[in-house]
């Protein structure tokens, strides 16, 4: 998949219009802090809840200033793209909002409830094997009828995106000193790092430990290309991407992991707090911060909850906290 | 119990006065509204997310207030209460919050997640039999102790905190039409109404049929005594206190109710819509302007989101929803 149009990074003024553009149709999400967590963190934090943006998930603010610049361009037709996630339904619902339809390529293993959300908000799911060559070669075949490739996270608007959430964070909650996100293909923290370049905010990124790649890579000094992750998280299961990867290098102060148990103890924690579900690539940011007080002690964090689509029943199964009291 | 220490009713400029009060310590909770929900139901709803609140109910503020009269009025020493639920928790965290410690009168068959609560906020549970005589028989030993009884809903103290959430959902919505609220003792709907009187906002109240004692109180022109409550929503199970029953008569424009099968329906659409889980007590409002489009159809219509204090297993059992897919 070619990594969008526009071969630059943008820069913060990109994200200050990118939140122009886009914030007439995404949600202004809340910013919670709970005094009973930060007593059990030993830090100040601050939870942007991209849980609760349209389509669950911030993955909705990138794609819809993907389609905003399309319009901007005079580019008329239908867009396309591969995600076995929540980029997908964001893409389906940001495009349908413009007149459009969103063809989006699937691994045949994508969990039935993710297959129905991209469908809920009126997108075409096109299967493919689950491999990255066949994903490839099916998201070409739609690129030769015509469509619009918008890349999931590799991609100069889909970074301007998604740094709106930080945007919006630093608005609410000015006197951060530090600001953690998830870390997948490096989207979000990518657009986190940029907009909050000119506020002296030191930016941190979790993965899960199972898919370290992006820690992998900084420590070779290249993206590696093969990679099999194994964790929970199934929203951090991506390979960085080059643009990603470049700001990562640049601009992110450290890059933390945590075991696939810490993210699940991070959910219970947020849930007997908050009274929220979270799905497990935002606990991530909770169980990073726990788990680094040398880091994190004593200090005011801004922390981003990147998405909530987890069914309630898996929650449970994956916390094992099942039992009815 | 004695219905607290002051006789009358708030008006508005109590609700002000408590929302000055209260405001550096309750949570400014977010208020929600979904494109995909309110074509579901028909018209446009703006939550208010007290499920969001801290100790994850509307109760806090209430309590909060109740507690800071005292500190006003020069009352020192601990505090007592009933409950089975959300008020205890809520009245324990805001007592400790000033210095004190709330004693809470609870059935010996309350649940244990929220006997928990009450502990976990710093509260000392006193079992009782679950019978509204063996309740007050407890409860007056505390008073004779010298401890000071708060009411849960029949205060005006807590009424008045209670309105404060109708006030901030007014501020940052200010042309709402309607306003519908759960009914279970009353603090909050009386509050709401209370609140809302100059706005000329039409407010409505919802009770699970398996709980409507106050609607059969209404169509008796007084407050029916002898009632035992059926239905899942267990916040919802008090009968209608004096305070709140002279202003729902005078003030609220009708009481609606619904099934518990319609709760359970409305759970399952806000989690679709909005990933967040709530409380049976709290879906009542969704189910009812569900059925009602000759009240609600095509109006802007304020909702409030009451508690979220829900297990998600419990949420997965009572729904039916436990496919993990």
């Amino acid at each position: 998949m070619k990594p969008g149009n526009e071969a630059d990074l943008p820069d913060s003024a990109d994200i200050h219009l990118a939140h122009a553009r886009i914030r007439h149709q995404v949600r202004h999400t809340p910013v919670l802090n709970d005094r009973g967590l930060d007593e059990a963190v030993g830090c100040s934090v601050y939870f942007k809840c991209e849980n609760l943006q349209r389509t669950g998930a911030f993955k909705f603010r990138g794609a819809s200033n993907a389609i905003a610049c399309l319009g901007e361009q005079g580019l008329r037709g239908n867009v396309a793209t591969h995600s076995s996630g929540n980029h997908g339904a964001a893409l389906a619902l940001a495009a349908r909002l413009d007149g459009r339809t969103a063809h989006v390529v699937m691994p045949e293993n994508s969990s039935v409830m993710k297959i129905e959300s991209v469908r809920h908000y009126g997108g075409r799911v096109h299967f493919c094997a689950p491999t990255n060559e066949a994903r490839a070669v099916e998201l070409e075949k739609l690129v030769q009828q015509g469509m619009l490739a918008i890349h999931p996270y590799d991609d100069a608007r889909i970074i301007a995106g998604q740094g709106t959430a930080a945007l919006e964070l630093e608005q609410e909650v000015p006197t951060l000193e530090q600001i953690i996100t998830p870390l997948g293909g490096g989207g979000l923290v990518s657009g986190t790092a940029i907009a909050t370049r000119a506020w002296g905010v030191d930016v941190y990124a979790v993965e899960p430990e199972g898919a370290a790649d992006a820690l992998a890579s900084l420590q070779q000094g290249k993206i590696i290309e093969q990679f099999t992750p194994d964790t929970i998280a199934d929203g951090l299961r991506a390979i960085v991407g080059i643009r990603n990867f470049n700001v990562i290098s640049n601009q992110v102060r450290r890059v933390l992991t945590v075991s696939d148990d810490d993210i699940c103890q991070a959910m219970v924690l947020f849930w007997q707090k908050l009274k929220i579900l979270i799905e497990p690539s935002s606990a991530t940011v909770i169980a990073a911060i726990r788990n680094h007080p040398e880091i994190f002690g004593g200090k005011k964090v801004g922390a981003i909850i990147s998405g909530g689509n987890i069914h309630p029943a898996e929650w449970v199964r994956l916390t094992g906290t099942g039992e009815i009291r």
